[in-house]
């Protein structure tokens, strides 16, 4: 078989791309901008596919170095095709420093630059490529509000029931349970009984605190509690879902297959949410997919919805899609497109994500 | 109070050094240098702290990436005599891209150079600033020979005995067991049986494969056998160490306290080895000290042997320290000083690494 499509060259670009306004939560602190990571991989024969990750403003050079200096000579002449063999054995070059972190964020990266030439060479919107079990997905809005006064967050919330969400999520993590709870109640007063409404306290909470809480916060009808604990800590995640009274979600600080695995088996969760960004690109977040559809688990997403959207467009077991405050699918050529409180996947060939480069061009930074 | 030791400056060096012939494992292939990240942390009142860690070859570049870009920043102006608070404060900042990997790797370098401020301040040597349960500590002789041919191996370990070590260890993962096995025999045949003998699979094996070799390769009276399989899989040790027939060693691929917490409580190692320059520096490798000691488990290492000597020599649960084929202690002002069959602790204030920058220069690269 002479089938071979070579990679000729691999071009990374680091932007720094600035919030219209500060966005906290209880771990992460003020954000003011976000990095974006993005990978252009040429084929001899023209081809190419743009692939990109995504901070909350830290580790982006650090991603482009790796992409740089260990991904793309590992990858220039090789055969874009064998998507699934580059990523097996990406994983294996970087592991020594690799198996979540920088590493997962830099494969993420090029996976999806493969993916996007994959689905372009078969002249196919990603979500068909990937078997289109839908052509849309549920979505919610998930707001960076924790530095919002009250007033601030209801307006906010106001805003997005405008823009057509059947669903919204805010963060936790006030300095004390009770200002937590307050705008939890008011937010429910707001929306009211028939909007899906999840919380996300950002790993800031002791396992006694969070299983306290979720006593709290249930008479609010909550769809899930996102990271209430570390990420690391599964026997903890164990305890808060048996002994407290909400569902609980995590997942985008969960950046290999294996610490999904042990989440799934050994902890608990009900909502596991992979982000394509940090799991190992598309590749990843399908090999969690189906863990989860093993399992029995629907499947959710964080950040990045302008690629996600085609992503649970395709699966049966979607739930939620979050549609991020870091407004990356604002400097696409198509931002996100919603239809009846659901976001629509795009229906060009390849992943869909287009960059306006116009847009984006100020804020490229040297890495 | 105003005891404040103020960080002015933190500089970045990458280093790529070449090994005098390359060297081969199961699953890294041929080593043809090792990269040396070092960072020099300099206070306002003029002392200055040096930390470095190290690699195989690949992510030396995006380590340094973060140390600039997203450590520097966080440092300067901070209080260097507070250790433990940068340690987790710096583990927090960047948590998202972290948890392992490139990050933990940047911090150890960062978390070295402050403990060697806090040892020449206090104008002890790091091992008695540390306690020094003794001055001195085994080691053993770890080859990188997976490539040599047998008679390149034997004349290899005949070196080791010949410069007085009492234990040593090997590279497993040929084609077939048989090969190994025979490898393992032609060494325990040369050394006699007096001589400590380990074997090291480098993740190379399935479940199954390495419970059947623990039973071909128990005659040979095995210390250890070192990462039979990938470190992610905890309940494939369990099984190694429940239904195989040696004990068994890892901790090189272990970044992270949560991952030496799951191996031992909920997978099964009776050798941990953290690795001072992956684990997060001496902050993070006197938390896996002290977990272990919990576990009535003793204490081995990885690598950069000119430090960790004076780590092992300090507790009171060392076992084997680790003499790495990556001769990082050759570019000290003391290569490793041996007494006894004993690696002896240098003797003078700080961590007591040196670098010779003369012998360094020609192998400075730009990051």
């Amino acid at each position: 078989m002479t089938y071979f499509t070579k990679i000729v060259d691999v071009i990374t670009e680091y932007y720094q791309v600035p919030l219209a306004e500060p966005l906290g939560d209880a771990t992460h602190g003020i954000h003011t901008h976000f990095e974006l990571p993005v990978v252009k991989i040429k084929l001899e024969d023209g081809y190419e596919g743009v692939g990109y990750t995504y901070t909350g403003g830290v580790g982006g050079r650090a991603i482009c170095a790796m992409i740089e200096h260990d991904l793309r000579p590992f990858l220039i002449g090789r055969d874009a095709s064998c998507v699934e063999k580059i990523w097996e054995e990406m994983n294996w070059h970087i592991h020594y420093v690799g198996r979540g972190g920088i590493a997962s964020f830099a494969i993420s990266a090029v996976d999806i630059a493969l993916w996007d030439i994959r689905a372009k060479r078969a002249g196919m919107p990603l979500y068909k490529l990937l078997g289109g079990h839908s052509d849309s997905t549920n979505c919610y809005a998930g707001a960076i509000d924790l530095n919002f006064t009250k007033e601030r967050l209801l307006e906010n919330i106001k805003s997005y029931l405008s823009q057509g969400f059947t669903a919204v999520k805010i963060k936790l993590g006030q300095p004390t349970l009770a200002e937590d709870i307050d705008r939890v109640a008011a937010v429910r007063e707001l929306i009211g009984p028939n909007i899906d409404f999840m919380v996300d306290a950002n790993m800031k909470w002791s396992v006694e605190k969070a299983i306290k809480a979720t006593k709290e916060l249930a008479k609010y009808n909550l769809l899930w509690l996102e990271e209430p604990t570390i990420p690391d800590d599964y026997e903890g995640y164990k305890r808060i879902s048996r002994e407290g009274e909400l569902a609980i979600a995590a997942g985008e600080n969960l950046h290999t297959v294996y610490e999904f695995q042990n989440m799934i088996a050994r902890g608990k969760i009900d909502f596991p949410q992979p982000d394509a960004s940090n799991i190992g690109g598309i590749t990843g977040w399908l090999k969690v997919a189906n863990l989860a559809y093993a399992h029995n688990l629907p499947v959710c997403t964080h950040g990045m919805q302008e690629l996600h959207v085609s992503l649970m467009a395709a699966i049966p077991h979607a739930s939620y899609m979050e549609v991020h405050s870091f407004p990356i699918d604002q400097y696409t050529t198509r931002p996100l497109v919603m239809k009846d409180g659901r976001a629509v996947a795009p229906d060009i060939a390849g992943t869909g994500v287009e960059f306006n480069w116009e847009l984006l061009k100020d804020y490229r930074r040297t890495f």
